[in-house]
């Protein structure tokens, strides 16, 4: 199996976005191609979810290619709903490693704003089981609210937990330009005030506004090649060491435990396993933060905690931007955005630009090990990705 | 880069069926798992167009991998419109070929009759550009009336050539169990009789009814795995020795000569370079006949005949069942049925059906080298495929 590296990156701000869906993926991939100096690729990968349903487009990999000039290089879309993003770059992966093409172009796009005719939540909610979840009224933050209370009850968490995780992932976006969210928030303004109630309503109960993710458009691109191609551009030599991937009972409650992230535990150790490192050697984490409990939840699934402790850090301040194991520096999907396609790789742009020693005020010292978590469905099928810094 | 071989195959009818996408392409899946005698494989690929706008599901992959019981492998959907399947197919080889995975499942489905609130052309029409072609009423069958026109000028070709297809692909489907439409066709009948402009009217002109492939529900299933894998389960060993894809632009207007089928030109090419097989050395090919006058114009392009003398070879009866080179003995999209995600994989079935000598009263005989063209877009994303078999 051939090696391979990110050569290339780019992204779009996460917030409104005024241009159309083609140019939210094409945005970012000309900036990745000016990044590493290419005018052409072997392969384009485009993760998304919604052209077909909500921007009425099919065959949306063939028009990103065209609008590129790329052509002739062959395109196909990769949808794994919320987790498309690093699942198109997985795909990306095994395209260089077999030695099919030595440089993959790998961008993700969504265009949330054009849910037109039905609400983004609706929209999202077609992920859920259409015959045994959908038609009950289930959506993804329902699914949330619920699998939150389970875990906080079970572990002994509370809201106070859950709005750190909000606080610090909103402080880490004030450095990110490209955030969607630039507002600082404390645990007064959002639990302990006199109109705290008013400022975070519940949504589902437990979890109230601050615990949800913005619904963002954007758009973020990685260019993967062989070990030949990236040492000609004179880049950091950052390696996509490990991929993993799981899936999970498609529905919540078919499974054992609800509380347990069988597939975010199954696809984090699969990754670390090929990386040949351990959770303990990671330098810099991006969890999937679409609700608050899930970065909780993920950080001890994918073991850089003790199942039921992952709280206890948070208290601890491990997971802050100073901390002994930085999470979402980006400011997270809680933050940062969440602009379904675009989210996992937005996720590993993070990670490269951190191990690049490119994040500028949210560096993390030395970052050599960059672990990611892409979340999709409601964990029925996850990807788990190491970058490593050679020398 | 590592061998690639076929060991498992499965269909559904291509029609109109009664039940659920999910098991669409579940059962093809279940006969393809049953036909290898695995229960378990490492990841999953679908194929699909339509699931999250006219079925409204997303993460669809995952909803597949559960109703078939393959929790934990990996999955994801693969989109490229009606080149979904190869471009799965693909994606598939190059999981296997990488190492990264020893066994892939690779279903293909698509419940065109659901599409309840929009016509098949006008959801098949967002495969078009969406400022320079759909906004102005463009279909696809519009686009092939405006290529027919133009391809039948330059090169002398007449309606007869196209019924000649129509009839030929009827004829073979009489022989296909799976097939759409079994219904035996005449050149009288459709062309020359009094009431042929009755039975066969113009639909985009110059083509009629009888040049237009069917609107189908269906599934179709292939199973790739290593050689270690192949060798344990003693089915013949077909190998899939050569892919290849390209695009062109996604504009048909913006072609130097509209005529030329660039992406299938390269991906043709590409497929026979990795193969290491010549165009002549094909015993048996499935080519994308949506239209009459593609199949005609797909012979020459991937280098079966010379560019303006396909409908010379049709003449001949070249590309007849009992031909020299048969050509879509399946009955192709024109008669087996064209359901998009699984046409591209139903072309693949047919070609191993072949190699593997079971095609009974449609067998080709000694077929040894199965060629397989899937045309995306109006030709913007072509994915081209070998299959050969080995001792």
């Amino acid at each position: 199996m051939r090696e391979v590296y990110v050569i290339g990156i780019g992204i779009t701000s996460f917030s409104r976005l005024e241009y159309p869906l083609v140019e939210v993926a094409g945005y970012p991939a000309m900036m990745a191609l000016k990044d590493c100096g290419l005018s052409k690729v072997d392969h384009v990968y485009v993760s998304n979810m919604g052209a077909s349903r909500i921007n009425r487009q099919t065959g949306f990999a063939s028009a990103v290619v065209d609008h590129l000039s790329l052509t002739p290089a062959g395109a196909e879309l990769i949808e794994n709903g919320p987790a498309s993003g690093a699942s198109a770059i997985k795909t990306g992966f095994m395209a260089v490693a077999s030695g099919v093409h030595d440089v993959v172009l790998v961008t993700g796009a969504e265009r949330m704003r054009e849910v037109d005719n039905l609400e983004a939540t609706d929209f999202v909610a077609s992920l859920t089981h259409p015959l045994a979840e959908q038609i009950y009224g289930v959506t993804l933050p329902s699914l949330a609210g619920m699998f939150a209370r389970l875990y906080m009850e079970k572990y002994g968490i509370t809201s106070r937990h859950l709005a750190m995780v909000a606080v610090k992932n909103h402080d880490n976006a004030m450095y990110n330009p490209f955030a969607h969210l630039h507002e600082r928030i404390t645990i007064e303004g959002i639990l302990d005030s006199a109109d705290a109630m008013t400022n975070n309503p519940f949504v589902a109960e437990p979890l109230r506004f601050y615990d949800m993710c913005p619904v963002s458009d954007g758009g973020a691109c990685l260019i993967l090649a062989s070990a030949d191609v990236a040492k000609k551009t004179g880049k950091p030599m950052i390696r996509l060491s490990g991929v993993g991937q799981a899936t999970d009972t498609h529905c919540v409650h078919d499974r054992e435990d609800p509380t347990d992230l069988l597939a975010v535990r199954g696809a984090a150790a699969k990754a670390f396993q090929m990386a040949g490192v351990a959770p303990g050697d990671v330098d810099v984490a991006e969890l999937h933060d679409a609700f608050t409990i899930l970065e909780i939840a993920e950080s001890e699934e994918v073991g850089f905690f003790k199942k039921g402790e992952g709280h206890l850090a948070l208290e601890e301040g491990y997971t802050k931007l100073k901390g002994k194991l930085p999470i979402n520096t980006s400011g997270g999907l809680k933050a940062k955005g969440h602009p379904v396609g675009a989210t996992g790789i937005g996720q590993a742009h993070e990670l490269v630009v951190q191990l690049r020693g490119e994040a500028g005020e949210r560096q993390v010292k030395d970052a050599k090990i960059g672990f990611s978590c892409n979340f999709g469905g409601f964990g029925n099928n996850v990807v788990a990705l190491v970058f490593t810094k050679e020398k």
